[in-house]
């Protein structure tokens, strides 16, 4: 008998992934294994992503208020549909909570929720609540793509440029600022609290992308490490990272010294997009982009899921600690 | 500063539904409120439906299989389509799960699950793994209808005769035998658990019930009283039941003596579909249906939302106990 503590959580999902393979349709694109599912409505292609928080597993109510929360449940859901390249639409929200919660808190929930639903055109439209120990919010998001093209993490090809939009390491940062009640300026803190709080979704970005032929692409939830090794394990290659390009968020460079790559690396929470595509591409979407599009290393062929990471001189650096992974102890 | 648990699980729904309520557009059928989610991707009519099963509040691994409990977890989103006159299509599972989880358990739930979706033709397409101190399990189901008519809570009529699929109070049965480990004969120890862990969602007979005309449905989950009260107030009238003609599960009558009436009435998780129409279209519905139908009452004036229980004589007759609610306490 083995525990899901040591499987690990992409070990489960890849068993049950293969449990549930065998029925297969025409109309199914992508089912388990990528950022949001996709099938053929009829046109256009429909998405569909969840994704849920639990109480003192993805958040603490020591740092984050309700509302907070709130437009995290919804933003991470976004980030997935984003970077399929998709148009989110619809809402449900199933809310788990413990009998002796305030209302007010479940309004200020839904409050940030509604705010950055309005700011993307996504209706909330339905759901279910109940009792719980502990609070768990899981959020499902349908969207659609405006035709055949998706981003998925398979695409990627040996030669592709490695590339990621806005910068990395303030989620991380601010959470280690929030949780271990760090001292920064007051324009430091402000910059780190909103990386970690209140990240923006790429949909306009994800939509960019395949508008300009991109067709790889994850968001950075777990740590750009963790999540490149998805995309080089998906397309059966491997990456190389230049770690001295890459674009750690000015706050995490300007206040944790020596350990911003490793945050920048390994930290996770971000929700950029991390994409490849010829430099030609890439090129491309940096001039159309209203964000910072970064390249950062480079698609090689070698071990499939490798991610080396090599500084200026060309030697190899070692990653101070791998992204977040559920289950593993 | 008001607790959930003095507004009560309606209230809150009613209280989100309302905050969430001002933006619309005009391929967003139904929101929230109803069985289901509704809305045009194209044609045909979009369905979505989510609901989590939560440790030691929906299930205990005490007296439910881990497979059992699969089942029950995709067929209570089933229902909710069933609910609607639609077709169940893909299924996203979230599972957050404590890391002492065993595997094998995991597999087992997944199991139960895939079962019940092969019968239905339903493609369990993606989802997300988590850590957490209680199990919960949140399913979301999509589907869609043929066309614009669906069964929705709003469309009682005053006239309109109360029908009920299947048999009634079965489920509570099953979980009172289970739970205070109750003895019966061997029959009815089998139709008892069957009818709390296995139950069947009525898709085929939502489907029938559009076909032939009919307008109003609702899942009996909470138990027939509280249910039926939910198209009562969302279809502004009142609602008469003739206790003596509810279609009690016969192990439950056999079993239960004096109690068989209450469990019928505000047992839950039934999952039998409740609907009204013209005693024309039910009789067509009797006719062509596979299971059995009975009318078990009217759609009558009167307060809004109000369920009458009356007996042969036509005295009033008090529940016992009304249905479930979360929060409650």
């Amino acid at each position: 008998m083995m525990k899901v503590s040591e499987l690990g959580e992409f070990g489960l999902i890849e068993l049950l992934a293969k449990m549930v393979d065998a029925p297969q349709n025409e109309q199914l694109r992508i089912g388990i294994g990528d950022d949001a599912s996709a099938w053929y409505g009829d046109t256009p292609l429909q998405l569909a992503t969840v994704d849920s928080l639990i109480q003192d597993v993805h958040f603490s109510l020591g740092v984050t208020t309700w509302q907070e929360l709130g437009w995290k449940a919804l933003a991470v859901n976004l980030s997935d549909i984003a970077a399929m390249g998709g148009q989110p639409r619809y809402a449900l929200v199933s809310l788990a909570l413990p009998g002796e919660t305030e209302v007010a808190d479940v309004t200020d929930l839904y409050r940030g929720m509604i705010e950055l639903a309005r700011e993307f055109n996504v209706l909330i439209v339905g759901g279910d609540t109940c009792r719980s120990p502990v609070v768990v919010i899981t959020v499902t998001v349908f969207g659609d793509a405006g035709d055949d093209r998706l981003l998925t993490r398979s695409a990627a090809g040996v030669g592709d440029k490695i590339a990621v939009t806005g910068c990395l390491g303030g989620a991380a940062a601010g959470l280690e600022m929030l949780t271990g009640r760090l001292r920064f300026d007051s324009e430091t803190t402000a910059d780190l609290k909103k990386a970690f709080l209140r990240p923006q979704p790429r949909v306009g970005e994800g939509q960019l992308l395949v508008r300009q032929g991109v067709r790889a692409a994850i968001d950075i939830s777990d740590g750009l490490v963790a999540d490149l090794a998805q995309v080089s394990k998906a397309s059966r290659v491997s990456a190389r990272v230049d770690i001295d390009r890459l674009p750690v968020h000015p706050a995490v460079r300007g206040s944790f010294g020596d350990r911003a790559t490793g945050l920048a690396l390994s930290g996770g929470e971000d929700y950029e997009l991390l994409f490849t595509a010829s430099a030609g591409i890439i090129d491309a979407v940096k001039e159309a982009a209203s964000c910072p599009v970064t390249v950062i290393g480079e698609i090689i062929a070698g071990k499939q899921g490798e991610v080396n990471l090599v500084d200026a001189r060309g030697n190899r650096y070692q990653s101070p600690r791998s992204g977040w992974e559920h289950f593993k102890t």
